[in-house]
């Protein structure tokens, strides 16, 4: 009742087959895939995504783009536990609208992805589905010997760190639906792109977590404050962010100097995959250097106290009110 | 834009979280899953399948049902290649008549999965779909150091064996759909059973591995000669079976004592998660012992030799035609 058609085998063997560069994928010409146990160094880091066409991405969207962005969700949770990107799986359930010319790009997609990350496809399973085109990618990467950072390890003290800058992805999704503020349409289109194409901060991840003074690392795809939330709930702490403090893009900075209600949006809007860490006020100097030698910027945003949720405060040192989740205190 | 919604953040907490009983899975509390090195021992065994309601499976079967066999459609997988299942990632897009009730019954099929077969959920995806159920597995496995008994490893010479009986897959799905020839109602419904639940060879398929004598390897759920043929091409040899030799359950040997026409469908039926393997005629003594050891009967149904395809000999020593490929000699 599962096998697959001669055709899913066609599509298979032209353009996916072609995609399984490492040796544990055998080619795809076997059910399995075999890892090497000295493939896979001190840990293994498994993480999974899944999305369907109409709900997590336009069903038009460009074929190249769906498979760079499904991609690149995995390496980011990949890159906050500091992980090196060994291969995915892939498992496509095909649409009525999804022919071999969709097939082709989709690929082409996916193996400019793999020559950037210097990843593979390690298998998978190719279907066809009456419903929307659903697309489930799950992601393994080499991690450090010992634990990688958890959700769970902040301390009291600890200082707040983001990566790169916050709320392009709240940004640029509001561009591409219309709904973004009067900006330079210079700036709305570089959100745009950066909503379309995330940047997974894999070296850098992997650098923080090599320098062994990350306490607790996650990746921004809820939004700042509900990922900090996270962190804040899994090590029973809370999470105070100076809200001026808060990185912008020239886009981002632009919407908020438009309109002033764009700043909780932008904290709180998701699909930013940069990182979010905590560390100790005695890392400040390394994680600046570490910052410097890979060329994204490292920003301490906050702190880490007795308590729980998240407050950010504002520029007259207030809370500020966080519509989105209707609470001052977010918590998740 | 792929932020669950509280009710997902739910539904995993209440009903998912409490089968991420393997501590790699960090109780669903982070978004990865991390593995130990020490864990994977000799080799990680990957595989993954992915099931759509109205395709694969009925949109009202049970939801116990449709769990087990999701992941014991993997387990036969990885059985194929004698892994131990360490646990699988799961990604869950729920259909407008998955409610909470229906997750808690596929949960609970899960959890009477993972006691069986001591494994654990690692992590995964949930989130909604407008279209129908669909349901992605990620399976692993510690497999032996080395390779694990690929496709291409048969030899001219070797004998051909399958486990447990054949066609149950096949005759199973006919008495579902009412198509079924005319036989004993206990024998039907035994039938059936097998087709709902499949019966993974995880134990002998380890034993039969670590034994070393297996040359090649697959599980069968393409049906006995298209999984064989596809050891035969792998291999550069052509399969040849004895059909009188083809163990079949009692319910197989009544539908083809009520029809003859039945015994090609049974050998090309698909979804009997049985193995079937290759090894020297050498091995032939050690093969018997270990399928006594498991009380799972292993049963030599022909050889390997030059040449191309798979070909079934009757019981008056003539090629049968396979009706399902449209050739006396089947080729993929």
């Amino acid at each position: 009742m599962t096998s697959p058609s001669l055709d899913e085998f066609g599509l298979i063997a032209r353009h996916l087959a072609p995609l399984a560069t490492h040796a544990a994928a055998r080619g795809l010409t076997d059910d399995v895939a075999v890892l090497a146990a000295r493939d896979i160094g001190g840990s293994l880091v498994i993480t999974a995504d899944a999305i369907v066409a109409g709900v997590h991405f336009l069903a038009d969207d460009p074929p190249e783009a769906v498979a760079q962005r499904v991609l690149r969700v995995n390496l980011s949770d990949l890159a906050a536990k500091g992980a090196r990107p060994i291969g995915y799986v892939l498992t496509l359930a095909l649409g009525h609208d999804q022919d071999e010319a969709w097939v082709a790009r989709f690929a082409a997609g996916l193996a400019a992805n793999q020559r950037q990350f210097s990843w593979s496809l390690l298998g998978g399973d190719t279907i066809g589905t009456p419903g929307p085109l659903t697309i489930s990618v799950t992601a393994l990467g080499e991690g450090p010997a010992g634990d990688a950072a958890p959700r769970n390890g902040a301390r009291a003290g600890d200082r707040i760190w983001v990566t790169g800058s916050i709320g392009d992805g709240a940004l640029g999704l509001a561009v591409c639906l219309g709904k973004a503020p009067s900006i330079a349409s210079d700036l709305a289109e570089a959100a745009a792109a950066r909503f379309r194409v995330p940047q997974p901060r894999v070296k850098l991840g992997r650098a923080l977590m090599e320098s062994g003074l990350v306490t607790a690392s996650a990746d921004i795809s809820d939004g700042l404050v509900a990922d900090l939330a996270h962190i804040a709930e899994e090590s029973r702490l809370r999470g105070l962010i100076d809200g001026p403090f808060v990185p912008l893009s020239p886009a981002g900075q632009a919407a908020v100097a438009a309109d002033a209600a764009w700043f909780p949006k932008l904290i709180t809007g998701g699909d930013d995959y940069e990182l979010v860490i905590t560390g100790p006020a005695s890392a400040d100097a390394a994680l600046r250097r570490i910052a410097r030698d890979t060329g994204i910027p490292l920003t301490p945003i906050g702190w880490m106290e007795e308590g729980s949720g998240v407050t950010v405060y504002g520029e007259d040192g207030e809370p500020i009110s966080l519509e989105r989740a209707g609470y001052t205190h977010f918590q998740p």
